[in-house]
């Protein structure tokens, strides 16, 4: 099986996001993660802070519809702006997905759906693993960080969930899910590229 | 981090037996599933065939205790066979466990929990994949395995859970999850293989 794509989703803390850029760096192939909202603004020639607030997360029913001055061919006329952006950042991934590259978050698993060559990845811990890891790399106390572990993995879930129509983070929507707790981020990033090599 | 043991859950007809027998044949080490029962039922001095009944079967209500003839030291009084025979299985897997070895199902990633050097593999697959090597490997028509699978399975969930307190088939269960159906056999043998060695 030839891979040329992985898609990393990770839970909050699990380290995913740095594991998915390391890997990309030893195998010499591009990473989009935040990058992708300024691709996906620039592409619907919106307002990078709307997207950016709108993006990974679900349609907010009270901040629903694209404003009127963002209404062209690419956007869409009347759909919630989270919508909006998701569409967006899937045409982008698309595009992008011509070349091998490691795509994290943005449900880039779902975009590229029944392509082969796509390896998607889920990287887990155990929660005490990730408070310690949230607590070093954003400098809060143990009780903030859980908190901030807790709202934003939910936030990634309903937005996955909405989305892809499948449960986020359970085994059955990807093809390999790695506890980062357990294994620490270099076993995991040696794993991830001896495989995609393969 | 050296690993010495590898236990692995599995779903029925995702190979993961299989996937197992063939990475310790490649390690040189041992491989225990189905030969534990025999290993048990001597350990305790019990019939195979009571064992091998009860085995990876929760306890049912009403069969209840251990037959007069069987109470001794290791099989206990007046408990469940069912757990009675957990329970030298566990005793058997603690002691195997002292040399390198692949050890398939019976919660041997409980029984060996706290451990250092344990990597506990979950191998699963889709059903479509599940019921062709079901179909092939037990001769089978398509709807009698599909049933085949759906009570194996829930036996095994069920056994896991009632002794273990964790979820079956649940990425928090486990260190890693591998999809077979979208790798295929070699591929998690190779990749089993190459980070059981690092």
């Amino acid at each position: 099986m030839e891979i040329s794509i992985i898609t990393i989703g990770r839970q909050v803390g699990s380290g995913g996001s740095y594991i998915g850029h390391e890997a990309a760096k030893r195998l010499g192939i591009e990473c989009y993660d935040k990058r992708l909202i300024e691709y996906a603004s620039q592409y619907g020639n919106l307002d990078e802070k709307a997207v950016r607030y709108a993006e990974e997360k679900r349609a907010n029913p009270f901040f629903y519809t694209v404003p009127r001055e963002a209404q062209n061919e690419r956007t869409g006329r009347g759909i919630p702006i989270n919508d909006m952006v998701f569409n967006l950042q899937s045409a982008v991934i698309e595009e992008l997905a011509k070349k091998p590259c490691v795509i994290i978050g943005r449900c880039a698993d779902y975009v590229l759906r029944g392509r082969t060559g796509i390896y998607s990845v889920f990287i887990y811990a155990d929660m005490e693993s990730r408070i310690k890891r949230i607590c070093e790399t954003r400098n809060l106390t143990e009780m903030q960080a859980e908190a901030v572990i807790r709202r934003e993995d939910r936030e990634r879930k309903k937005y996955y969930e909405c989305y892809t129509g499948k449960k986020w983070g359970t085994k059955e929507s990807y093809d390999i899910c790695l506890n980062s707790g357990k294994f620490g981020l270099e076993y995991c990033i040696d794993l991830i590229c001896a495989y995609y090599k393969k």
